[in-house]
């Protein structure tokens, strides 16, 4: 199958699943039900949970094992987004192609919709509404692996490093820090999921190294993404050491993130073609 | 020991725990960690980690293992008021007589330490920093109970009826949900995150109906709560059924609540005086 159609199929189930897994906008408080709905639903690459059932996949894990987790971690980004968009962040109008929440639904809504991702995700994470099976001390992991790299030394750290502190011009390496936290670490934190939860629901072991391997795969696809990003934006590490230097950094680190999945065989290939894809891809 | 002392030792354990699981304000970015202790410490009741504290007693739990539990209940509370003091949600400047997080940090920060609260609280319950040992599964359930009483089939769906949803005056069905939900959810599961981390942690089983008894007290003590919000508020109940039927309703569910200890003896003594202290708390 080619990565296209990989990438397809993909995200129609996880769409499907979020859908599911949603409250109804018919279920009382409806306003924010339907809010949640809006600014999950519809556009979205699906970038983290594919990379969350990829990494399952590649250690041979249950999908009805991984694929909650895995919505969690796109509820967790579309939280991030609702609360960028405000107006006392970054006030942006519009998100992918449509109004933001707030805009849609008044900024109280857009406080609230964010702050109802962020608390539904956690409680997918902890199994809410499927049955939770004999993988608890693995779920408890994923659980603190998430809220590591969504917190203030994770995603929310980035925020603020952009935002306030990020004002004086940070050293390569402050800004390496800053930009591993805003985005790279929930991405390396998706895979890391997966490989947890996988090999927790595999019927044999993972090959010696594939979950250390996949771990630092997660790593380094997660600079990749924030490059790519600072790449388009002409910010970031762009500033710092100019778009060539950025280019290549992120080539050099897509072969050495897709080197590190030599232990999964070709249990690993669509990894490798996620990688190649985020490198590649067009925000 | 009367209960004044009982809370101020509370109080001082609960303080000393919450100063030592947050950040340091030296910590990168500092500004953010200095916003969540600035949030955090300080004045305070500090009531649902006390109620989960006791919970845990009264089945004789070991404290260690319920403390850093408690601790997150305090700052998921301390998290829903600073995004409720925000200038789209209540737009309050002062909180517990000093500025409140958003008028000291700004508005980004006000949005971002709530965040960083939240997500904070389930790392917390989940163990991170804490070492986890064979009550995983006992965990997991506390982060479910407590996903699901603060999310919008709770604390948040409350507020979404207040700021929202409430404008159409409401049945006196709809506003107990709406009250329950409010602060009542978050009150009734710090008593169960008590009960079970402390029951898993217990050397011997507690008594029969022991924890479906604390379960219903918490519930009970929930709703007193908020009835003795709404009548130092003249608001919500109040509006629908008067003072005098509300201030009487509430003694009714206290005595119910403290019947409800019954399967503990003696120890649940502190219980009975913690519902007594929240029918005649000052807010």
């Amino acid at each position: 199958m080619n990565l296209k159609t990989y990438l397809k199929q993909r995200q129609a189930l996880v769409n499907g699943t979020l859908g599911k897994l949603l409250p109804s906008r018919r279920d009382f408080p409806a306003s924010i039900h339907d809010a949640m709905r809006y600014s999950v639903l519809g556009e979205g690459k699906r970038i983290r949970p594919i990379l969350a059932l990829a990494a399952s996949d590649a250690v041979r894990g249950k999908r009805a094992r991984v694929l909650p987790a895995a919505c969690a971690l796109e509820l967790i980004h579309a939280y991030s987004l609702v609360h960028d968009d405000l107006p006392a962040m970054d006030d942006d109008d519009f998100r992918r192609g449509k109004p933001s929440c707030h805009k849609k639904f008044g900024e109280a809504l857009g406080v609230l919709t964010g702050d109802a991702l962020l608390t539904f995700s956690f409680g997918l994470l902890a199994g809410v509404g499927s049955r939770v099976n004999g993988d608890a001390g693995v779920r408890l992991e994923a659980i603190r692996e998430v809220a590591e790299a969504i917190g203030t030394f994770g995603m929310i750290g980035g925020q603020v490093a952009d935002v306030g502190e990020g004002r004086r011009r940070p050293t390569r390496k402050q800004m390496e820090r800053i930009n591993n936290w805003k985005t790279g670490a929930l991405i390396a934190a998706s895979v890391r999921v997966g490989a947890l939860l996988g090999s927790a629901s595999a019927s044999r072991k993972p090959a010696p190294g594939a979950l250390r391997g996949l771990a630092r795969y997660g790593e380094k696809v997660g600079l990749v993404f924030q490059l790519v990003d600072d790449l388009q934006d002409g910010d970031g590490a762009v500033r710092l050491e100019g778009a060539q230097a950025v280019r290549r950094r992120a080539q050099q680190l897509t072969r050495s993130a897709i080197r590190e999945l030599a232990p999964l065989g070709k249990a690993g290939e669509p990894l490798a073609g996620l990688a190649e894809f985020i490198l590649n891809r067009k925000v």
